[in-house]
């Protein structure tokens, strides 16, 4: 782990708190209350005094912020990708990240999306339209195995949900500790995932992007897949969309849920939307809401204040 | 409850086994295995020896059949209401029927149209077909709350599922027993589910069609409703449909969701088509797969030759 120091409490007691201006005002009014402090905007590099230090609520860091005067940043996200890969993190930051209910909503966006499929939502709401009655055949998920990317605190409520609903539930981990972790039946190493594939009705992708998982879906691991459906709400990098594209025409991928695109917003020529049995939703399922960013940083600041490292604590070397 | 008697042993042993000629032939095989005798086709009534007593599976039941010579009737369908409105049933025979994985199918049926409304499956679908990427709002079903009519079987099926996910279950029974049953957080009388209509999120039935409950979704109940999605897994005469578009229209009934009309199938020309903010499926909650009927069959037949009664039996004068 690539741990970073803690902010010293009186630093942290004469840090300018600066807010990304995309934040709601009844959110930046929640953080002034948490901090005990009035928000600047979080835009250019604040004026003189220079050495003041500097605590940061936002999406995305200027070059001109990654100095030794940053003392915290909080991330609004979860993926904090975009902010690790857009510059060196300035060694003495801590850096933590907003998760909230994220990982109840992605899973309940996959459930969502599994069921839908299972229950024919789609054909019979274009039946509907045509005014047409006729059965359709559906599918039970109980019993169905699902192969579940990450095995972090989103992967986990992935498996929980899907355990509850009698989904058989496989992890894939980076590596195997002793017995699976709650929320899945069984956890195997991202080598050792073949077999695990081939067995899956359910593929679904919970990673970040890292330099680890970047193309991490390609031919290789889409080969092994044996009609499943590809749920991605991890991050679009992470696969391959050519060999996601050949697995889909071959057929050895029954169909794909992608919230996460390599390039986002998809424009409307992108070929993306023509890949087949392909549904794309505008990276929607674990959107954070204010609250979520209000209640986080609030228990990172009582955290940091009783002198213990934040649970939402990003290392910032492994990416996450 | 009006008890029927069991099938006295001589009386079983020298019974013909007579079986509706649309089920598939390796159910019947199962069901020849079972019974240990070769099976007939239930049409007409068989010929002499007219003494013979008659041990039927399939779904409907001619007044030919109806006859003391009928020992025991097996339905293929958890839903009896059309053998017992057919006529009246005969005194001296054992109905049972099929339920099978029949409350997991509908309860998947119900959370996936609930996830579908909840994860803006057919806007997103429909925002595919133009390729267009554009965030939605989406709603967590976890914390909600659903009212479901009927505590039976399949009602508590649906609450166990829900309940999986977070969602509040509150049940409606005919009579109000101590504690809920498994299931459900609370339960509450039919005659007293105004203040429950009115808060709740979801309104779902599973009631069965008897003289009790045609009609029951009427004007008064929905009036109720404040804001709620109905979905009707149970039987289409429960609901007063006029009623129901009346609410739909002035928007106390959010959403509707209806496996099941009236009349089925429903006409290209019906009206229930143009039902605002509906969507219409085709009976296909509940589907009963040969393997259920093989499965519930052969429980009743090892129940009724061990002299017990079928756990499912069917209480005649009650209609389930």
């Amino acid at each position: 782990m690539t741990t970073t120091p803690l902010p010293p409490p009186d630093e942290l007691a004469r840090a300018r708190l600066l807010v990304a201006p995309s934040l709601d005002g009844g959110l930046v009014q929640e953080l002034e209350r948490v901090a005990g402090r009035a928000a600047e905007p979080l835009t250019d590099v604040p004026p003189s005094p220079s050495g003041v230090p500097l605590l940061c609520v936002g999406e995305t860091l200027s070059d001109a912020l990654r100095t030794d005067r940053l003392l915290w940043f909080h991330s609004v996200n979860a993926g904090t990708d975009p902010l690790l890969s857009a510059g060196p993190w300035p060694a003495p930051a801590l850096l933590t990240r907003t998760v909230g209910r994220m990982g109840e909503r992605m899973a309940q966006y996959v459930l969502g999306w599994m069921l839908a499929e299972c229950q024919a939502v789609p054909e019979f709401t274009a039946q509907h339209a045509r005014a047409h009655w006729e059965r359709l055949p559906t599918e039970l998920i109980a019993g169905q195995t699902a192969l579940i990317y990450g095995t972090g605190r989103i992967g986990a409520a992935v498996g929980r949900l899907l355990g509850a609903c009698g989904v058989r539930t496989v992890g894939v981990a980076r590596t195997t500790r002793s017995g699976p972790p709650p929320g899945f039946d069984l956890v195997v190493g991202a080598g050792e995932d073949g077999g695990a594939l081939a067995d899956a009705r359910w593929v679904i992708s919970t990673l970040p992007l890292t330099p680890a998982t970047e193309g991490f879906f390609g031919a290789a691991r889409f080969a092994a897949v044996r009609g499943a459906t590809f749920v991605n709400v991890g991050r679009g990098a992470t696969v391959d969309m050519r060999a996601l594209e050949g697995a889909l025409r071959d057929g050895r991928v029954r169909r794909a849920v992608l919230d996460v695109l390599p390039t986002e917003p998809a424009a409307p020529d992108d070929p993306v939307w023509r890949l087949p049995r392909t549904v794309i939703t505008s990276h929607s399922s674990g959107i954070t809401a204010d609250e979520d960013v209000a209640v986080d940083f609030a228990a990172c600041w009582e955290a940091v204040t009783a002198g213990r490292r934040p649970a939402l604590t990003v290392d910032v070397g492994r990416g996450y």
